[in-house]
Parts: structure tokens; sequence; C-alpha cells
């Protein structure tokens, strides 16, 4: 079934949530998710809205005209989506292929609402991945010296492909500030660790010589500061003494997969707004 | 700050919520909070509504009034309520006084939004600790004899101290059906597993027989059928084979009175809605 | 590094742990890990020792034969294996292919020390997934009449591959008893609930009904009572009253993946011994 | 019943757990519980041994002359202690008083295995609470001219009393390094977040300020810098944006309050063993 999805943020006054709603009424809509939320620090108002099209009075082109006024009105921040029109999501990974695989395997049965025109590496070893998947693969290696170079194609074949969403089911190279402001709030990366603990490279070594009791993965939007951005959601497991290095990794993996997957589907269900540097998350 | 909460369900219908939220506008109310909520299998809609009566230009005791056009609209089944009219509560309590001691600090230290007039128990164990914190105490030992004479005088008690929640901080009675109805949906028990896994009694040795790698606690609300009522708030933790009776018990017990204090707080603060045998929680 | 690892139980006398370490130290091994547990209900001893073979001066084949007088003198039940020598395991699935493609993906990244010679199915659906892993696919088909029939082949092929564990991924036929008495303690099954609760077909619809906060997942041993065998181990994940029966699935089938892994990987390094109805994990 | 620990860390050699098992045997004692642990990184072998002293043909006086031998020849660190023995504790707190009253609801329903002899704080809050357990109470007040002085009048308290174990149920004072010299691996202290993440003052406002989706509280021992000692126990709960600062708060000090009595017990039942800045921890 047809829904809309309506993602509004403006500062908290009287009266949002009635005219909203009114305007979903007014044409006939019936709500079936509202959300909504109010950060008391910044006095902002964040809203998730989402109605099922059948029955709608206006066609889906028609809907961010109609409803200008009430936003110009509240001066809102807003972004409407439709359930039926699935964003493109690139992938990009290097060399450990778990998260990348479990992206797939999910996409692959239909449980991921997008499409997956590509795959992006800096290594040639997710090909054959990309292969069995069916699934266009750009090996795009990066040094020091031709990193400007090498992402100006990359975005190229992003921009060619109209990718929506970018994820980064582990790729260990860091943006350029200009590649992360293009797609500012549509990277989404996986780290693996709970941030902020353990930002940066071998973050398992570092939990491991730290002795920590538990591990952690954290999905967030890429910023231009490293591992710094807004985070999506986090998980944890319990380790002890008994976890050698390799056991931490293992079962950081797992907590990888599921942690990634989680934000990424909130990401494509529109159920992410970002707010300084957080996230309000409408489950 | 003073606030009202509405809690409302009906058949779902096109307008519920602008009508509602319009209705808070209308007379100048700031909404705090809405969630709502519908149950496709039986659809039917759910909201919760909480607004500042700050500005707000009908009085407390006009608004019921003024929202029954609405409420007949839609026919709802609907409760007011208001943060700063504390319900009055009953603590039940047989033996185990970890739960009773909980609930009572948190009481003690201003973290429940509740009066607590009176405990009562079928033991005289509990004396002490209700003495301690300055609480009436009743006991009405139950046996099979004298189970209906004895529940007539808690009940006079209850009414007499206007008892709103009964919270059964490890009571281990079981209630007549009279007793039930008269507090349906307004007793409050913790269940030393996770439930509907060892229902009855003795649940961890129940738990410890069958080798289960995981225990829980569960609060739910009493009906007539023994630890079958609607569910609020469960939590489970992590067991070994190292683990003994004992400290299935111990690590149980830390379950029970987070669960239980969780259970009491989504009472308190009117986040519960119950349908069928189920709960609709707004966190 | 080639190691060997004892598993042992018995009855709990003095000296028993001493005997054991004094007969590797004896031959020169080094343990790397010793466990050791104590069943006060049964009084039974448990324990499981793995030696580094490196400078142990019995050659592998001898070591049993070595070990007989000590296993003889209080009258253990005692297995030996070697980490160098990989089981093979056989997949049993049906129509859900989530368990399937974990296991084959962690299997052919050199996660798990075993070798996959084979997959049976009842349904042709996973065929496309034994052909991508390269692994042989048979299809038996069961109906109420061909069970025995069907049966009898499935073991043939299991005989002659020489499978020595199997795993049900998601296999929803009943073994018949014969089928389980030939494996037992060697068939280890996925159960999509927090075992005991909503054992039987349709967990998730059952969880959903029940309206509990919480599922799970359980792997187990088959018995001849269905999802009633030793558990090994679960897992849990918190739901609310906004998931769907169709988000139960989705949060449910990861568990089941990361759930059934750790059973299996648990068997495959020789961890796990069952005792009446329980087992003794030794992570 | 009386039993006897035995913590050893050494080297890793050939032969110890065998030599030290045959010690236990050799007097007729009968081993209850047996745990090792080899750190690979620097070839450490840990072990915890308890046994129990029914039947045991050595005096407790004379165990540690009769195993010196054995210590010697491995080079062991080690420690003996009696399980009916129980460790003096001392209680430090300054405002927050959840930690010192479920420490204290433990002790006096006989949960843990020590005697409670004195409660210190800065401040005069706790005072009723010692006084409702019948515990002495010492109020040293702390500023940065009195320190120094301060903590001779609290050290002479301790050494007084024979205090062994120094607990930091939320006090936020800093011991200057002759303190934490003193009372080395001596002192548990309860952080209110997820260690490494959020060291330091406010650590949930730090949280909250962040926008992480879970949060935790860890307990570890105190050293010289300030929230890095070794780690005993974590535990994490999740949280969301619904969250404000003061929810942060009420549940993370649910964690805290069980993160704390699950290091506390660990401790008194000696099973923990410090290396560099990680512990084992034998449960």
């Amino acid at each position: 079934m047809p829904h809309a999805v309506l993602l509004i943020s403006c500062s908290d006054q009287k009266g949002i949530t009635a005219s909203v709603t009114n305007f979903v009424y007014t044409y006939g809509g019936n709500i079936v998710h509202a959300d909504q939320h109010i950060d008391d620090q910044s006095n902002t108002f964040f809203m998730r809205l989402e109605w099922a099209l059948d029955g709608f009075s206006l066609a889906k082109e028609d809907i961010a005209e109609a409803f200008d006024s009430i936003a110009k009105k509240f001066d809102m921040k807003w972004e409407l989506y439709f359930n039926d029109e699935h964003p493109d999501v690139a992938l990009f990974v290097s060399k450990h292929l778990h998260c990348l695989y479990d992206v797939l395997f999910r996409y692959k049965t239909g449980q991921l609402p997008c499409e997956i025109p590509l795959i992006i590496s800096n290594h040639p070893d997710a090909k054959p991945v990309a292969d069995e998947f069916g699934i266009a693969f750009h090996e795009f290696s990066i040094t020091s010296d031709n990193k400007e170079e090498q992402e100006q194609k990359e975005r190229a074949v992003l921009q060619e492909a109209g990718v929506d969403l970018i994820v980064l089911a582990r790729y260990h190279q860091i943006f350029s500030p200009g590649f992360v402001d293009e797609y500012q709030n549509k990277i989404i990366n996986i780290h693996h660790s709970f941030l902020p603990a353990f930002a940066g490279s071998n973050p398992y070594a570092q939990a491991y010589q730290k002795g920590v009791k538990i591990i952690g993965a954290t999905s967030h939007f890429v910023t231009a500061q490293l591992d710094e951005g807004p985070i999506i959601e986090q998980d944890t497991v319990r380790i002890s003494h008994r976890d050698a290095l390799e056991d931490l990794v293992r079962k950081g993996q797992d907590l990888e997969k599921v942690v990634l997957s989680r934000a990424l589907r909130l990401a494509l269900e529109r159920r992410i707004l970002c707010y300084g540097n957080k996230t309000v998350v409408f489950e």
C-alpha cells in the first residue's frame, strides 16, 4: 500500500500537530503512524507522519505544494517521501566482507526497501561477491597521491547512478570534506566499537588492550570529523578474559552486521532526523 | 509544570488525531508528548496526548466535559489525568522483601509520582520495613478458610485509603475473582520468570530444572487467570551451568526490582493502555 | 597448533583433577584450557581439558589407551578429540534460508572448524544456495506416507558422507525416534522462540498473540520430545507494541542466526557436555 | 561448609595444574571449583582453586607453609583465603545514596559475605542511612586545603577497623596517590558510564550531549589515574532520544547498583585477579 512520509523539524510552537494532521485529514488521508518529539534544550519540534495515499485526494506530485503554506507558517525544515519510491543505495567496502554479505542477503531476499545499483571498493576482494549477487562493482584503489582524483571518479559514478544513500559496510578510507559535504547525513558508517570509546583504527585491539567487559558496534552518519557523526544505532555484547582478540573480532562482527542493517532500515524507512550532532529515531 | 494526559482508544477512523490535537490547540494548549498506535488486527486506534496546562484556557474541571463531544463522535474509551494529582498506591508483599524495599527507596527519594498510604501483607515480616519508612502496615493472614473474609477487610482498607493502584511486590496469594474484578487493570504483579515460561510457583526452580541459559522477570496486570494478564514489561539476564539455584534467585531478584519499578513508573505516568490481553506502552 | 581435547564426566570423587592433569604432565603436555564443574544435585563431575600436542610424548593414536586406566579407575564417560580433525556436518533446511546462508558464509570464510559435505532439504528452495557455495544438495520431500522411507535414504546419505553432526538450520520436519536415537546429542536445532515458551509451530505468531515484550531464540539438541532437548544457547531481543508480526520475524531471524552459529561453534570446539536434559557449556 | 580459595599467577609452565591439584589431593581435599586461564600475550598462568576443608588433613594455619614449596618452584604470586573469614569492607559515599542503600540492603539481608564496620563520607547526607542500618558513620569534609590531613584521619579509621576492602559507592573525591598505593587493587569504584567513554565528571551529561543510544556503568579498581583502573564489571542499557538527562540518570542508577554489587560479590568471593591494567574474573 502506498504511503506518504513527512519528516518535519522546526521551533516548537502551539498548533503544529493540529495543523499538520488537519492537512492530512482535509484531503482524506488516513494516518497510520504519527510520532513527535520535542527537544527541550533547543526547543525544537520533530515529527514523522505517515499516511495512506489510498483515498487521499491530492496526487503525489501536488502534495508538496499544498503543504508548503503550513511549512512556511511554522518555518519548517521538511522532507516528503513515498514508501513505493525506493532509494538507490551504493555500498562501499574494503577487505572485510561480512557486512557487505549481510546487507546483500537481506537485499536479495526482499527485506530492504531500496535498490543497490553498485558496489565501490578500494580493493578487488569484494568483486566475486558483487558478481554473485549480480551487482556492478567499481574498484578505485586509493593512495595518498590519487585520493582527490579517485573520489572525483567515485562521485561521477554515484551521480550517474542517482545514488541517494551511501553505506560504508566496513570501508576503511576517509572521505575528503568535499565528498562528505555533498552527501551530508547520507553516508551511513558502521564503526566496530561502542563510540565514543575506541574511535579510529583497530578498535577491537584497543578494547582488548583496555580490558573492557563489553564490546559494541555503532552506526552513524559520516561527518568531517572521523567517527564523530550523529549516532543512529548501537548495540553491545558481553566478553570476558577468556576472549582472545580474535574472539572479540568474531563477536563484534555479529554486532556490526545487525547494527548496520538496523540503521540502514531506519534510514530507508525515513525514521531518522538529525539535529546538531544527534539523531531522533522514530522506531 | 502541570500537564494533562489523555488516553484514548477507539476504532481507527480518519480525523481522530486532527480532532484531538485541534481540541488542545483551540484552548491554547501546548502539546509536549503525542503518541499513537494502530493495531492492524483489530483496527483499534490508541493515543496518549500530554499537554501543558500553562496557558490552557479551560480549567481542569471543565476539560472532560469539553472533550466529551469529540469522544462521542469517535465512540472513544478515554481517561483524563493530571500529572500533579498523584495516584494512591497500596503495596502487597509476602516474605520476600527486596521488591518492597526497592519501591520504598524510590518512593522515599522522590522518584515515584505517587503516594503510598499503606502496605498489606499476609505475614508479619514486612512490618519493620513499613515502620522504617513510616507507612501504615496491615497484616491479614490468609488461610483457605478465611480468604473471603480477609479480602473483605483488605478491600475496606483499600477503599478507605482511596487506593487507585495495587502493586504486588512479591505477594504470594491469589485474589478471588471479585477482588480482581474490582481492580481491573489496576493490580500490577511481578512474576519471577520470563512469562509465559514458568508460570505458577517456584519459577526459579523450574528454570533451573529445565536448564535454560537465560532467566527473566515479568510485570503484568493481574487477571482472573494466574500469571496470564497483560504484560507490561519484561527483562532477562544470562545464566550458565555454573549458576546454582540460589544464583538464579539472586540474579533474578535484581531483575524483579528493575522490571517492577519500570512497570510501576509506566502506570503512574499513564503510559499504558490495555486491549484484549495485551498492552500498548507509550514510553 | 594441534591440540587434544578430553571431555570427561563421572561421579565426583577426590583426586580426579589431579589424576587427569598428572596424566597430561607425565607425557610432557602443556595444558592450554582446563574447565571443570560439579553438579551438586547429581554429584556429577564434568571436565574439559585441552592441551598442546607439541612436545607431548604420546602419539595421537596411543592417547586413548594410555588414558584408559585412569578412566576406569573413576568410572568415567569420556571422549577424546583433536582440533585438527574437523567434524563433518550436514545441514538440514526447509524454506527459510537465512540460517543456512549465515552458516555457509561463516564456513566459506574459514570461521567454522568443520567440513560441510552436504545439505538436505524437504524442499527445492535451498538448491541455488547449495550450488552457489558448491555443496552437494539432496532433496527428500517428506509426506506422512513416505517419511520412514525418505529417512532411510537420508541416513544412508549421512552415513556414506561420514557425518558427525547434523544442524537443523530451520528444518521443519520431525524426525522419527529411530533417527534421533542414531544421532543422540548430535543434532542441533534452532527454535525461533525463548524455550520453553512457545514450543511447536509458529512461535512468532504465538509471541505476538501473547503480547510479550521480549522475544528469543533457542538452540538445543534434538530429542524424541519436540523442542524439549538440552538447551545449548539462547538469546533475546526487546520488542514493543509497535512491532507487527513481520517485525518479530525480522528481529527474531537475526537472533536465530547468531544463536545457531554460537551453538554450532561450541559443538565443533567440543565445549558441550550433556547430562540429563541439561548442558554444561565450557565457554 | 568451610572452603579454602587459592589465587595463583605465574609464568605459564608445564605441570602447574598437576602440582597444585596434587597438593590438594595429597592432603585429602575435595576440589569444588577449579578455573584457570592463560594470557597468551604475556604467557601468564592464572588459577583459582577452591576446595572443601572438610576432610582436609592440614589445619588452616598450616596450609600456606605446606604450599610454599610449590609456589617457589613455579615462582608464583599467590593468595590464600577461607570463605568463612569475611573481609571487612568500608563504604565511601558522597551525596548520591542509591548505591549505598543497595549495598546495605544486600548486606543486611545476608547476601554479602563481608562485614561492614563503617561508612565514610565527605558530606553529612548519608548519616541517617548509616544510623538506620546501625553502622558507624565518619564524616570527613574535604577541601583543597585539608585533603592530606583528612585522608590521614580516614586511613587511621580504616586501619583501626582492619578494613580489607574499600567500596566507593558514588564517592566523588579523588584519593591522593599515597592512599591509592596503600590499598592497591583494594578500592572498588563504580563509575556511571561505559568506560573508557565518558571518564571524569558528569558522564550522564556527556552521554546526553553525545547522543549515544546506549549508556553503561563500570566497576573498576582505583589506580592513580582517574577512571583508568582495571575493569571488573560493566553493563549497559538502551536509551533513545525520548530520554531526557534525568531519564539517563534514572536508568543509569539502576545499572550502577547492579554493576557495583556484582563487582563487590566477585571481590568478596575472591574471583578476581589483576594483571597489568586488566582483570581475570573467574565467575
